[in-house]
């Protein structure tokens, strides 16, 4: 990679840029998840963030870098999830044109409230189409510039600021669990943590059907893997990128990976104890710290929930199973 | 009544009191929530209150006022709801021993959050007991005081922090809307936006089926009705109390009522745009702004939510609701 790897410093530009666009999420306590773990444990809630996910800080900060040609003709970018949202209200906010290029079979949802931010959406279909083709032949075509949903040195660093606002309200932490699908949200921790925290053991958080991070640390090298089949919508990227792969494995202890049952038990319990809507892949830190083994006893361990966006029905009935 | 009203001087002091035990719960806001409704709204989390509620304040702040014999004989109050789990938990923290006369029939989550803060909770039968007589035998047989749920001067000061919090965040507000069942969110409310926001609209907000705030103002005098039915179960008092009506009546703008069908449409909100759990009495300051026909097009309006103490398979149903 010629790319070069986003730095702490970074992270704190980022943080600049996002001031009073994005919102300072809590970080919420509960003494019932506390005693469920045997933890104290510091929840950053980013399902409370602006498009109910961590996403859009990313987004906003690589838009708000664009030049004035740049800003001008547009950005694209390709997502069925979070990073859509994401990316459409940041150019919302800063007037950048976005187009977004999206699976026909998105939840509907998703597809109107990136179209409510004022985003263009292209819908392809999964089975016939060539989703990357189609997004470089609309960024060419229109001089677009395509900001990618992890492995991109301003997206990291934007991801970043979570983690910050986090360390800057706990201080220092024994532990910090982050979920990952592509990896952004976890590199941007590392960079922060070795920065914040130094001694703090980071760990990425994977489902188990997807848990290539933990193959690609294993191997030494980004391993590929099957579309996953999961609940954790969010985390079902198939590799990790080279920024992200990078970081992570400069900066993390490890990477963990945790059943679906699990995450609907976490599901439940975000919403009995903390009165949180919590998606299932924001679930996958909190499981990872009840189920994983991990030494988290008695610690003080930060848990970053990614986001809260959820079918209600799905939602219903996760809620209801038993 | 011989007993003095509360100001909002023992509000002040309240807050200093629950300085480091009640949270300070985040003021949050939503784009979505202002453009459903047509105002810029301000929502005081007390879902995000250790016991999910706002009632841990109050109780809170009367059993810290309770001097050295009290402290020692304990406290007694009854409640089906979150002013039993307020009280235990207070207790718990002060070191004070409680009973709570508990409903046979009360959720069991309720009954179990209540043992679980070291409460001894005796249970009686709706049908076949006097639930005061119980309860005045008890105190008077062991010597412990009553801490009724609304109508006391202490009580009434704690919840009086809520808004006190609420507005040192967002400054004065042009209305501000509280969920009514006894009163005493209300009353505290009323105490502190006549001092810190003198020109807002203050509005409490009744179940239609239990709108005994709305025919006591128009009496001027309390009325009393039967239990009222609606899933608003922190808002089925049948009447208010001596101090909290006359608190009401001096400091409020008006009573407004809303259906159940109303909650339910705003508990799904909450869930969808916000990712918060709100109980349905949390849900009347929203649908009284949405509603109820109230002058807030386009104003700073301030909406309580009061908890988020709900049973999951309801909860789940309510949401699937269509």
């Amino acid at each position: 990679m010629s790319e070069v790897l986003p730095t702490y410093d970074d992270v704190v530009a980022a943080a600049s840029r996002l001031a009073g666009h994005a919102w300072r999420t809590p970080v919420l306590r509960s003494p019932a998840m506390d005693a469920w773990v045997g933890a104290e444990l510091f929840f950053k809630c980013e399902n409370l963030q602006r498009t109910g996910a961590f996403k859009f800080r990313g987004a906003f900060n690589a838009l708000a870098r664009f030049d004035a040609g740049q800003r001008r003709r547009g950005a694209i970018a390709f997502s069925g999830g979070n990073h859509a949202q994401g990316i459409a209200l940041a150019g919302q906010v800063l007037g950048i044109p976005v187009t977004v290029v999206m699976p026909r079979d998105a939840a509907a949802s998703k597809v109107e409230a990136t179209r409510a931010c004022g985003a263009q959406v292209v819908l392809y279909d999964r089975q016939l189409d060539d989703r990357e083709a189609i997004t470089l032949r609309l960024s060419e075509a229109r001089g677009l510039t395509l900001v990618p949903p992890y492995d991109h040195a301003d997206v990291i660093a934007g991801q970043g600021t979570v983690t910050r606002e986090l360390l800057e309200e706990t201080g220092p932490l024994d532990a910090l669990l982050v979920c990952q699908g592509g990896g952004g949200l976890l590199a941007g921790a590392a960079l922060v943590t070795e920065r914040l925290s130094p001694g703090c053991r980071l760990y990425g958080v994977e489902p188990e059907t997807g848990n290539h991070g933990q193959q690609s640390l294993r191997r030494g090298a980004i391993v590929h893997i099957d579309p996953p089949d999961t609940i954790a919508d969010g985390a079902r990227a198939q590799h990790l990128g080279a920024l992200t792969f990078a970081l992570i494995r400069r900066g993390v202890t490890g990477i963990v990976a945790v059943p679906d049952l699990a995450l609907i038990e976490c599901m439940r319990r975000f919403a009995q104890a903390m009165k949180l809507v919590v998606e299932p892949t924001g679930c996958l830190g909190l499981a990872a710290a009840r189920y994983a083994g991990l030494p988290v006893q008695g610690r003080r361990v930060g848990i970053v929930i990614s986001g809260g966006n959820v079918d209600l029905p799905r939602y219903a009935e996760w809620l209801s199973a038993r």
